[in-house]
């Protein structure tokens, strides 16, 4: 196909500014958990207009999302804003809504990283590129701005209308964004044929893959809280209850370490597998070996292939993240601290229900430190859900999704569904009433929210080349 | 007696002065366990030596006590100083020695305090001095200084010559200075016929106390070391044992909501409680509203005062203090940690032997681990150790400083042990073969190791009176 070759041959050329353009990306650390840290956001949703501007995107607007619902810090925190823009607007092409997040997971050097995590490190010998952001979700979502960029220097036309809509709270629950694609459904997305994403991984490190299923996120904060303020361990330990001392007791009580969740009833909720189901694991490329290469170690709970995928993908896992208000520093301090919050979500699948799951998670916390007899308080809470999302993986986005990775890596991908969650993607499909394609540029073994985030260059200039050629293949498709 | 009343004029007279010492004296952020916060630790120590010098101490030494031993981010990391000095050389008077220490707990105003921590606040409403350090130690600490200046512009010769010991790593474990006691036995510290240590608390807010006995305490870390890295709970939740799950389990087999030790071999190792301690424990001021006011809340384990007392000075506790390398932040991040290390500590008291309860620490930890089948690793540690003390509280200095709380405060005080240690207590009597004598200027309530930690200025001034008043006493004593 010359005129892919034209394009791509542009991609190749532009690599240098591309990567550019990343790294003055990442330089903003646009961390949305961290309230101190939102103007950096806010500077980054300024900083994409600036580069839609250059590329003569049109319509572009900063959709603001009023104040953050507590728990808050600050009571007037304002979220970022949801950047919207068209580029083209010719009646007939269709229409693509491409979504990405420009905000980031918290990143620290003292956490462990090699380097800087809020400046991109261009490895030439590993051919990577490290930075928090790299791969989840800047260099995706910039992505998007090189594809229109290798168009207009290949002096090629777009095949499609491109909507962007990027927003600057997925690491903290995309609050707001559910809201604003509703009030936009049918006004800046109403003529939206097709969404397609690009916030998720390979499944390994060399086979392509497209993404047809998403597990959702369930998270829990259970709070004890005991004296007015940290005691110090000398003077109250033994006479006074300890907050930190209940709630390991709450959190051992959730999930054992082979990965069973304890609590009563979330099994029963879980859709049973099906031979057909079975099959379909047999097929994907995948091995314990992956799995340990990606983890870095070798703490695997299962070595089957199919069991590791299936409790991936389909069936729920409960993780226990930290706890906050107890110390958490290097060093022996003395202290009994006086209010101490647990984190730990539940990774949820097809057919939970996830009221039903947030009672049944309350009510075991509630009733196991009831056993306790603590003169100490607790409040169990949900902080944020998303839904699980499966879709048709033979639809016509998918087929090209799936034509365009033939064309860039030379094999067929792998249909693959996801461990992690993007709740947006169901409310993209639900509110738009489109097809929803997952599109990863990234591989398995990137590190999104730990230290050292990297994103292959081979993936960053590749996935680039995927998804022109999915506009392309798709606009071409007879069907919607 | 004309004497004090003179000197103790002059103490109400220089009172400002007094403040401001303080306050300068705190606004070092002195932070033994933060390494990045050392050059601070020793900057204040040479705070110390220039008040030192123009009070006309002589011999100023600063004791270099090495690197810092592992574990330790800065391999080269020195140990802040000891600060030695002495104040009159006249062999016809007794030697005191005074000890206390420059450095302070860990505070940030994040944590909740209302005021920045490191700036002292004089609360004129409430009469208190607020700020990090205020009451442990740097307040008693320069209330020695205070106690010579006092002397000086009363024009009354100091009755003893006064040695200090100030140290800058009692928070972390009070690193090297056990050595350089040893090294100074012989030498520095020759002549000492008493020490006198000011860094514990009345029990509560209303009566003076002097102390007696002390719990020891050992420290421990448990850390589990799963994947190469923190991993992202979408990805990986469900299909790696997940350390912080591990973990959990381990911390909640330690010790139970109503405060009982869990390990076995403990309970053996502590001395009966004999009819004629119980006696003692009856006459002591105290009440369950007094621990409820100080701990800010309704949390007590114990109602009667005895038990109270009982299990906060004669048996052992477990306190579970934080996790290091898990999430610790507010929000919501879907991470799996990848190293997470468990802190808590014992207070120990008589019989228990150290290493045999290091050893049922460590093996406790190491079968519960076993048992859940982990693919993990466990590396249970002592991280620091500070035995438990019980001294005479009938000898001379005792009794002098007995005389000299009811002179300034008119009432006798209770005799009491503490919950808290303070190991270098034990290796003072041990080196120099002396008595040592507690002398507490703050109250039960300061909050020490907490936030918005205080000082009474009446306890502050009034601890100052009664220094003065018991090198005097103890002066005119006719036994050593
Ligand atoms: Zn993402
Ligand atoms: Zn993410
Ligand atoms: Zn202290
Ligand atoms: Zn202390």
């Amino acid at each position: 196909n010359p005129k892919f070759q034209k394009i791509f041959k542009k991609v190749d050329e532009l690599k240098p500014d591309f990567i550019q353009v990343l790294a003055e990306a990442v330089e903003i650390p646009a961390v949305s958990a961290d309230e101190s840290l939102r103007p950096m956001v806010i500077k980054k949703a300024h900083f994409l207009v600036d580069k839609l501007k250059q590329l003569g995107f049109e319509d572009i607007q900063l959709k603001e999302l009023g104040v953050q619902p507590p728990p808050v810090n600050d009571p007037k925190l304002q979220l970022p804003p949801v950047v919207l823009s068209r580029y083209g607007n010719d009646p007939s092409k269709k229409t693509v809504l491409v979504y990405g997040h420009y905000d980031v997971q918290p990143a620290s050097i003292e956490d462990g990283w090699d380097s800087e995590p809020f400046k991109l490190v261009v490895d030439e010998e590993k051919q990577l590129l490290k930075a928090r952001g790299s791969t989840d979700d800047t260099g995706p979502l910039t992505g998007w701005l090189h594809v229109v960029r290798a168009h207009q220097e290949a002096g090629i036309e777009l095949p499609v209308n491109l909507l962007t809509c990027f927003e600057g709270m997925e690491e903290s629950g995309s609050l707001g964004l559910e809201k604003l694609i509703g009030q936009e459904a049918d006004k800046y997305f109403k003529d939206v044929d097709a969404v397609c994403i690009s916030d998720n991984y390979w499944l390994g490190t060399k086979k392509p893959v497209l993404t047809y299923g998403l597990r959702g996120c369930n998270y829990y904060q259970v709070t004890i809280n005991g004296p007015g303020a940290d005691l110090h361990s000398g003077i109250f330990g033994g006479v006074i209850a300890e907050p930190m001392v209940d709630l390991v007791q709450v959190l051992s009580s959730l999930v054992d370490s082979k990965g069973k969740i304890l609590i009563k009833g979330i099994d029963e909720m879980v859709a049973p597998v099906t031979e057909k189901e079975m099959k379909l694991y047999e097929d994907i490329d995948f091995s314990l070996e992956e799995l340990e290469e990606a983890s870095g170690s070798k703490t695997a709970l299962y070595e089957k292939k199919e069991d590791i995928l299936m409790h991936r993908w389909r069936f729920p896992s409960l993780s226990v993240h930290g706890v906050e208000g107890a110390f958490s520093s290097q060093g022996a301090k003395t202290v009994i601290p006086a209010k101490v919050s647990g984190k730990f979500s539940i990774r949820t699948v097809p057919d939970m229900d996830s009221a039903k799951l947030t009672k049944l998670v309350i009510d075991h916390c509630n009733s196991v430190f009831e056993k306790l007899g603590s003169p100490n308080t607790i409040h169990a809470e949900l902080i944020h859900d998303g839904n699980y999302w499966v879709s048709d993986p033979f639809n016509a986005q998918f087929t090209a999704a799936a034509k365009a990775t033939k064309e860039v890596y030379g094999v067929d991908p792998d249909f693959t569904r996801e461990g992690g969650s993007i709740p947006i993607t169901l409310t993209f499909e639900e509110q738009l009433k489109t097809s929803v394609l997952l599109l990863p540029m990234g591989r398995g073994d990137d590190g999104a929210h730990s230290i050292n985030e990297k994103l292959d260059i081979s993936n960053f200039i590749g996935g680039i080349k995927t998804m022109v050629a999915y506009l392309h293949y798709y606009a071409e498709s007879p069907e919607n």
